[in-house]
């Protein structure tokens, strides 16, 4: 009891030392949580990286340094403009990509979470000419369509997919447009969402979307999707709150 | 031990004060336990229900509270007459498709449970054209067929997919006829039995079974279905016990 | 540490009392443990069954009462002659497919050990055209051929494919011929081998296996099954015994 | 707790006395947790090996004795020369297969870490005319082409996939050329790097690479492959020392 009392002590210590300075406690708290969510689901692997938007200071977002998500805690969250500087790194290593959460966070002043990943199952869609649809209510928000972001021919230097400058990051919220999701090629995609649990919820349910709509393709039968009317009356924000209840027990610490 | 102590005498106290009065205690824990069974077994995710008719008012059912599946303790059951009205909700917020049970029990005199699902590889079936069939013992109820429920036309007010209100429950119901198993378009399944035992094996044995047909149907040749004779020969509930005991002694606290 | 020395006590106690007499505590305790292995590793469901011949006795065998094998413990060892009549059961219920075994162990008396599972991967061949065959050594011994046992046919009075007496035993051990596996349409599988290690080992390759054959059809070209040649040198019985130094390891009582 | 001294007391004992001299703790500490990491990965199976040339002497390497990865610890790590004679086996079992390594030293002096495994995705495709290629960041080092490694007709003695010998290893290595991955026929594959956590990472990010490009052919259309530009600048080792802090969490004893 005594030593969980010290961690508990240490890690709140640690996190009113290091982490941004004018954010509640509980919304570092819950980021890092998201963190560990979308990895014990399966949907982040050692990479990726979720964010939200400063919930007092709307150009400023709020991102984890470079680490892997299963481990993040809220001493590890760190404060970003929306050009992805860091407010104060204190030397830490941060994310390549953060332009990603950038660049979204200015081209959509209605997105206050966004979750990058390597969905294993979306990446297979992302390398293929079927497009992601929504099959499901757990992606009913794919009835707006999932654009598929290439990097190819974007930059005449570097071969690499990755998103690792703000003209890359606008080229993605460009292909992203007015849609929760866009697909990134040979790479994974992003999700984004009006607050956390959202973003967070889309994110599982674009993979789990994903394996349906797979497993239907490969009954080998056309596929019965959702009209856009469908979509439209089925995805259910109430019902996250449920879900996120759900995956932050799993994640807890005991 | 003492805190052990104090959880059990509040989760105790709580249903005492909070549950279907009436109503043995064994039967409050054994429909908590099997939400918890379903989602171990990979078949609930975070939203879908099991019920069971009252054992004393076959005019009655009990159901949870809206609640993520892996989290239902006994605490969490609310009572219902077949019109889906809470007897005593105290303010509780209920599932919006309770209907589908209510209806179901209406219609089906010999039910006594019915397990509600987005079973993931049921759903590729409900969209595909490759009906769902026997080719396993777990899933040899299958074999009476499994008509798939579209919500497609029957409102015209809504795109739902949802079974939202009597009448769409009771076209349910009238879809699933005197069979054991619904699938539901794009959304999941319905699968009901003459007590709680054999609607939860059912349910998992539909997934089973829809895993095993996917595969085979993936191998590429024509697949051996169970003849009718068949799947009525090898349905066996008495085996279900010993499946309930094993997925019980699963998600037992520890 | 009283309870569990308590536990111990218990178990060792009703051991003693209901186990079959004159056979070391430790083969009835493998048998136990393969049982829980093969649960681990997803080879057996709720149902199936592990028996392996008497030591002492040739014309006798050990397999469980009826209960799930996750489940299974020494105490619940029945010991049976080799036309599947229990010597003792203490009016424990008892599997109805035990003729599998005692007439396995009568048509071939180089077998030790007997596994009837519903192999998950296994069943897709079963009910398909698609021969099962080795393509890796965790398979190799597929190479002799691996025959699909049908039921149909064999029983005028039943439709159900269930081994549920001598004759369909006979039927089945006259399949599986000189072969260690036998394939058993819309039911699973029987794997036998010269002791108890062999067998497991064997039966989680055989899973094994019909996973990689069944991803190596679905990337669409032709594949290249192993020789006779090639599966005659490659099953390695030394390995085993490092593969359930393992599996114990992980079922282990903590 | 008493207990649990001991036990450390033992394992530090007999790594004291019979692991290899002049290597330090870290070395033979991280090879073991490779074994562990690639066995929770679920690369390696109860077969496979990973071996670490030795620190100060480039003519040495160093692999456990034969064992299940998920099982090794320090004390089993025995040292090597290049033709793969144990320094000092004293008696224990070594694996048939060391010559993987060897050889590969001896060829690659470039490389300091080899993984032999059965990597569960990765050996449909060395049975099947489809090449395994770079499709995501996870696999970027498979656009330098992945040859497959066959021992048909090698050697007319036996038809054994096992490189069971010195010449195998050899015409092993020669497949392997400068690529970090060969895969083997019907068998499993080799990954090399200049160091363990390369060449673990690209193990993991082998098998995954597999998966997507497995799922993206069940899809049905042509796939999106990196071109040789892109996968020369995906990969990125200084992100696999996350990876490794990630795995490594996931199987530090408790």
């Amino acid at each position: 009891m005594r030593s969980l009392f010290c961690i508990a002590l240490l890690v709140s210590c640690s996190a009113g030392a290091q982490t941004p300075a004018e954010v509640p406690a509980s919304v570092l708290e819950n980021l890092a949580t998201a963190h560990r969510i979308l990895a014990a689901e399966g949907v982040l692997d050692y990479l990726g990286h979720v964010s939200v938007r400063h919930p007092s200071n709307p150009n400023r977002y709020l991102m984890p340094r470079q680490v892997a998500p299963a481990l993040v805690t809220a001493a590890d969250i760190v404060e970003f403009d929306l050009d992805s500087h860091a407010i104060d790194a204190r030397g830490r290593a941060l994310f390549s990509e953060r332009y990603i959460h950038g660049e979204i966070y200015k081209a959509r002043r209605d997105v206050n979470a966004v979750v990058h990943s390597h969905s294993p199952t979306v990446v297979p869609f992302s390398i293929s000419q079927v497009p992601l649809r929504a099959v499901h209510q757990a992606g009913a928000f794919l009835g707006a369509g999932a654009p598929v972001f290439d990097t190819r021919g974007l930059d005449s230097r570097s071969a690499s997919l990755l998103v690792r400058n703000p003209a890359l990051g606008k080229a993605l919220a460009a292909t992203l447009g007015e849609k929760p999701v866009a697909l990134m090629r040979g790479h994974g995609d992003v999700v984004v969402g009006a607050d956390l649990v959202v973003a967070v919820a889309r994110a599982i349910g674009t993979e789990v979307n994903a394996r349906m709509q797979l497993n239907a393709i490969q009954l080998g039968t056309p596929v019965t999707y959702f009209t856009p009317e469908e979509a439209a009356a089925m995805e259910n924000p109430a019902a996250y709150a449920r879900g996120w209840e759900l995956w932050e027990s799993r994640v807890r610490p005991k």
